[in-house]
């Protein structure tokens, strides 16, 4: 079987990994942390794509863009999880499945936060657990390419 | 009398028309939908020009670029109709008449989708009826021309 | 093809047109409104028929008999599109399409006019046009007729 | 290494899983899923302890009882997410990791849902996966408990 | 045909029936109330079995093992009307039609007993009666139960 | 004991019984609900007289009038009871037992309809149950109008 | 000078005065307030014209029908006054001064009487003297004539 | 009959009375105002005695002194109308009839002017009409102390 | 005069006083708060009688038991304040003089701590002094019972 | 070891005990309530020292005057509880221990009375217990005070 | 020129500066910070005179007072800030130019501080810079009496 | 000492100034006020760049280079004021003194425009001054610059 394509996408501020409040965000970079991600995602069967960005549309165009290639996306919405209808659409718009996930635990800090927009329309939710937060959304993504496979 | 200019500014998402969930919002696709508008603006003596973006500062920026060339505009905020308070500002900024359009009705959907930040500065909103809702709009903008230039 | 007949029905206070703050809602009279709206309608193919009353229950009872005699009906439902739960029901219960028109732009005044029970149950919604948005929505039924008869 | 222990345990009405809402919930039973877990935690280096109750009070006294045995919790509150103080202020009473898991997305159900009043004294949440989520916490809790030794 | 099992299943603080602010809840106890509901339900073809206890899990696994051999619950879930999800998912796991019944007319009362969480998934709602809500109550079963029958 | 005289009070839209999605309320028509009440008063000692109304303000008059010759009322105010404070006023001044119905299951439709104003002065609800929600009101008023002949 | 002209208008179950919980409304019928603000209006040298309707559009007819013959209205909203947006557009639309009155004083009440929506768009409101609160506020229309005439 | 006494006590900011806004409350300073009252006070039987205060406190102890020589109240909390529970509390302590005036519509401007909290606890309110207010109260108060002794 | 008796009556996590978080609740085992308390009693003439539940309808239970034998309640009812009209249902029920105590303040913590849904049935509650917090309570159980006995 | 000094700090219309509504405040006035708290004081080794004022300022003023003297306050805000952020800072900003007071328990009264801006920085709450709440108070602060020594 | 004087006015607690929570306020005392402004104001051509008062009806009567000799106000309300109508309303009714300022961010604290009441009728707010604030804030009434002499 | 270098960054619509609503924010375009700031910022010994986009995400990246090179952040998010959570996590990540500044009083606009979501992570807010609030913030930057020099 050719490994599935999963896209990883982090959204505002997350390009700061590393730097940004290590004391919560933990230490390794976004660089070392898409590199993890796809050995990860080798071990599973899924060949990773990771891409950034802080605007809004452009992560609204790369959801688009996935769904010609993609087979599932793994989803850190950042700061636009709780404010964004738009990204909330484009997710609905692609059929494919979407984990969202957050480093943090998102329902332990400001009310505000609490609120998610998209998790709505994605398949699931992960947060709190740092860099596996991203590795247990992998794998949530291999389980339902499986059962869909297995369904076939 | 020369034909008057105006804008169709297409929102988040609005690109996949015809693609994403046609069972809502029909099989046009947008290229078509502006075509179709071109010819129904003609028929008005309007020249209809057509932008989309799924980039809200890009959004604004052919609001404040329409204020040289444009005589109204035609704008579906898409998602960004409940949430920004920069394109408002930017509507209101710009002294064109606007009318906001939605290709689906946006009172039968979810609570958060009822809210327009937008609708408050525009002359007028219209929601619910897919590529007609385009249609109807440029009536307005063209209706409100002339009444202008009846009262010089 | 023989006119479809359309119901065009006035909610409270709009027996007042042309009289109550003409600088808003202009100085045609309702009477000039429903002839001019049948003019309209004849050019659409539309057979115009207009109802004003102030009462609810009358409204209520306007739109249970239309059901047997319109193919659509352009509502205007005034001071109750914010407050009647029973003319929801009304237009829920008739299983026509009815389009919801409002002279001004409901989103630019009180708050509590935001906020449409009515909205939801119709196709869709026009706002903010004077006298022009009866005639758009009289298109809009028009062209949801035609529709209708295209997949028959 | 010896394994660590760790308690899974179901909160109200889990009792009838496979049977309940199978489309939602899938066909796995209760016991069908512990011993699912036990196999998944052994491969994990975790003893596997599980646990149910419809008692709010006796989930509180299995989260004091595991402060004594276990090194780290998974828990389903089930419906007590959203109600239960007493529930957090056990999880926050006794010092253990605790991942709080869902079968549903419990962001895509009814609004009373989506609050938990127990996630914000857990590590993290997980919610959607179905048998999943609870395998992906077994692995979150490990990850936890490897990164403490690792510090000693 | 033999009679159609019935639960009828009394919540928190029921058990002081007659004792507890008899001007409100009638001097009639528990014990009597069941056995003149026994008595009704003869007369109605049903077989009535009367449970009650303080505990939102025993409730909740009351309700489960009524799935097993009852046609349909009556139910008076006292003061967890207003503060459980958990025994909402109760009724709505087991596939029985259930009653919510109340002695007294809650909407009469504070404002925090106007919600109840299990009525939307009860059939229907009798409240304000006194013990002739539950003798309501089960005639309403019967009526369901009869329906039933005439549709097999 | 010659009849007690009982109102039945039907709302707005409850003369399109049996027309009106009848999925939800019964294929039985108003005239035959009407009739039907008759026979069950009947058996119950009760004479019944019936009346609809879409119109708030005659329903309010149908209460005034009420109070010279009816000993109970089984009202149904449809929509109005979410909106209305001059029929609570109305239920409230005339000092007769009102039982408020509903065909459908209230609690289980559109958030605005859990509210009624009106059930707080009457001396219950019943909710749910399509036309047996009317016969089952009727037992409710002859309960009460038993005891209080009882007191005596 | 001849008498100006005043209308008294009584909401819905206004009826009933005299009759109705008379602890808090007193003693005195509609008719005999009627004849008595008819002696005081005398006094004041205003001619004072009575209506009373239980139907919130006939209510908007005679504030139209007002704004043909009279100075100054004298309006007691009842229940209307905390519901009706129609009733308000009504007041607003009729260029008339006009005072909300209210017998009891509704501040001291439930708490949805406590917002009235006519009472913006009035001069001003007198609430909870009983019958002198249309005294008074015959008093306060004498007055704002007066006014006018002496700018005159 | 000894006139009775009546306080009228005046809240912050209306010493400016005159200066302050004339357009929106009139160029009768406060002196002028009270010894106008003081004239309409004698023609109705009322030996009118006045105060202002800016301190909330000095106000609680005006009100705590009236109860040894005043009959009745009337009294202008100003901006304290809206966040006092002090006075509200001072209110209710003495057990005098007490009259809530406004000069302006406090329906008519910011919402969190709608609100009094005194409101409650005096025996009504009357809002709008400037001076006048005052002297409609004095008449209110007046008259329930005609009342009081022709009950006597 | 022999001593009367009360219940102290602990609620959930109450067990793990003087392990759970010590800097908060202090060093103080129950079974030492138990004792302590029977010795306060014993100098306040009072029989204390001590009970501790994390089960939300033991806790009724033992209220319920109460009432055959107590002569008043000192309950802390913990996070169960906030969330329980079972609860308070059953204090209203017995008719004993009921204190809630809490350890912590609960005024100084979240915002759902603030609202405890079993203090207004209470005859008071004492908040924030740990253990003396109990202490207080049996005084003022003491002061009450002096009372009634005076007043015999 | 010589007494420690008090402040007792009554607020608005607490002047008036013994007089205003004595069946709920009782019949001792401030002065004898505060002879009393000096001989309870005694007996407990505290220095007492009252005070009472209307005057939200004076209040503060006569917090930070004891910042000079006092070893703590017990202090009934009355009315200003639920009002005043200024006496909030006040007493934040002196650093002593403060317990608030009430005589009724305002958990049973009007809802806008349940929240204390004050309650929060203080050490705790005492309401509900008549002129004992100020007694149980001042044990509290000796409470306090002798835990203070203890650990020096 | 003649400098122009301008109110320096300190409420609630301010009097405290340099004593109370230095770590927030800063060690500089009131006496310290308004010598300060008199030297920075008089290099700003200003002429400083501050007052301070824990009473807001002073506040209020320092405003008005003002009015007859300032140019401008910098004015920092304290906790006033956030409940004060009637400083609202003081404010409106002196022409001058006034400027809000907060030693604090108020945006970085509690939920209750985010609102002012206040800063609606001021001309605008500095909040977050210690004394600085006032500093900038004399320097922002210096640029307003300047841009009104160069009108001039 | 070599001059500090501080980033002044304009948000959405900002490139606008002086064409749009001269009245409101005045005549003086951006350039003019980026060249005026630079002037002042050499007056303070602040090298000052300018910065303006209306892309939400081009502001979080210019402020994620400020941390490259700035030493503080003069910041007007505009419209993104009120609902960018990206933006809020992108201040707080920078580790750079940040101060919000608004042209016109944003308190006294729509009530949406009184949330800030940035604000709480500035070290202060300026808001109202026109082209003043810039040139006031960036003094506020170089105090603090000064005071941490001072410090070191």
């Amino acid at each position: 079987m050719a490994p599935s394509a999963v896209l990883v996408l982090h959204g505002p501020n997350l390009n700061l990994l590393g730097e940004r409040e290590p004391e919560i965000y933990g230490r390794m970079s976004l660089a070392e942390l898409d590199q993890h991600l796809g050995v990860i995602g080798e071990g599973l069967g899924l060949e990773v794509r990771c891409r950034q960005s802080n605007v809004e549309g452009e992560l609204i165009e790369a959801l688009h863009a996935a769904s010609a290639w993609a087979a599932g996306v793994v989803f850190n919405p950042g700061g636009y999880s709780h404010t964004s209808v738009a990204l909330r659409d484009a997710v609905a718009a692609i059929r494919l499945p979407v984990v969202e996930v957050h480093l943090s635990n998102i329902h332990a800090r400001e009310a505000f936060r609490r609120r998610s927009l998209i998790a709505p329309v994605c398949i699931g939710v992960i947060s709190g657990f740092g860099p596996l937060s991203y590795e247990l959304a992998l794998r949530a993504i291999r389980d339902r390419l499986s059962a869909a496979e297995a369904e076939r």
